[in-house]
């Protein structure tokens, strides 16, 4: 039995192509991904799928009147294909109720600061301009709150002394790369379990 | 040359106790505890000072009319014995701004929790209830802001799945034990230098 995943993403792609890495030496079983579903048209993480033979379902958000109408032919084109569980890899709109609710505990998001710290748009420059010395990457399931879902796995990161974003972003990357396929592997496996806040994880 | 510490505390001292080792090992250095203030008559961290022949100054908050000439009176009490650096080791009084603005940026916070997540008064406590998987230890310049100042130093603490404060505290504690000491000493020894939000340590 294969737990069937959707992706989400509006970009590049790199945590897109790091869930198809770990696919590939078999590291997200029993999760398989079945579709890419992109936002914007001619984004380079389309490409990223089509080599990979996964199908890339492109529904710009543009062509719809409301954020709800968009995100319910994200529900239906999800539905469609089974998916089970969703991860938002880089999806640059932010998701109503409709899409939420669809999906109850089933929608892994990646923030690249520990939350609750440094929630919003830019975790790295907030957390450099807070002068912290220590930020990280955090997994989490979605609620209908911006960045505060239940926690699924968090690694910390050091920020050298006067260092800058040219150098902390790609540390930060290199952990999203390596925790994001590790969550999604363990909810598609459903060894996690979630008490009020806190996600439990079982062997 | 040395750099003149007061320490003020409330409780049993184990942060105050940590300081007094580093000194005994000559971590401290050029940094050197000269008082003890605290605030609570009879508190067990008076008793660790006297045990370690360093002068214990009992300035009991009820004994006046207001926050800010209680915070007067420890202020006269540190400029009488030419105190440089103020470290708050489990002081349980919220400084008003007669306080800080007294040595701006010489007074040192420890905080049991990676700021500026879980500021207040159970770093511990809200992380559990959060959910978080990694929390921290951090030391800090305070500011007239709850939690707010220029961060020093801090360290990550990785919380095991299903752990519970019995367990988490100590470990947190012992970070803070390692690394209070350090901080002092770095700006003791005029290491620190803070730009904008950022504390930058010069080697």
């Amino acid at each position: 039995m294969t737990t069937r995943i959707g992706v989400l993403a509006s970009g590049t792609g790199t945590n897109f192509v790091a869930l198809c890495d770990a696919q590939a030496r078999g590291e997200l079983a029993p999760g398989e991904i079945v579709t890419l579903i992109c936002n914007r048209p001619g984004a380079p993480v389309i490409e990223r799928a089509q080599e990979r033979g996964i199908e890339a379902v492109v529904i710009p958000h543009r062509g719809y009147p409301s954020r709800e109408a968009f995100d319910q032919a994200l529900v239906d084109a999800l539905r469609e294909r089974n998916v089970e569980i969703v991860v938002l890899a880089g999806f640059m709109r932010i998701l109503t109720a409709v899409f939420v609710e669809a999906f109850p505990l089933r929608i892994i998001n990646l923030h690249p600061a520990l939350l609750p710290s440094f929630a919003g748009t830019d975790g790295i420059g907030d957390a450099l301009d807070y002068g912290v010395k220590v930020t990280g990457v955090t997994v989490h399931f979605i609620d209908t709150g911006v960045d505060t879902g239940p926690i699924i796995l968090q690694e910390a990161v050091k920020i050298a002394e006067g260092e800058g974003r040219e150098t902390l972003e790609p540390r930060v990357h290199a952990v999203e790369h390596r925790i994001l396929p590790r969550a999604v592997q363990l909810v598609a496996a459903g060894k996690t379990r979630v008490e009020g806040r806190r996600v439990i994880i079982e062997n």
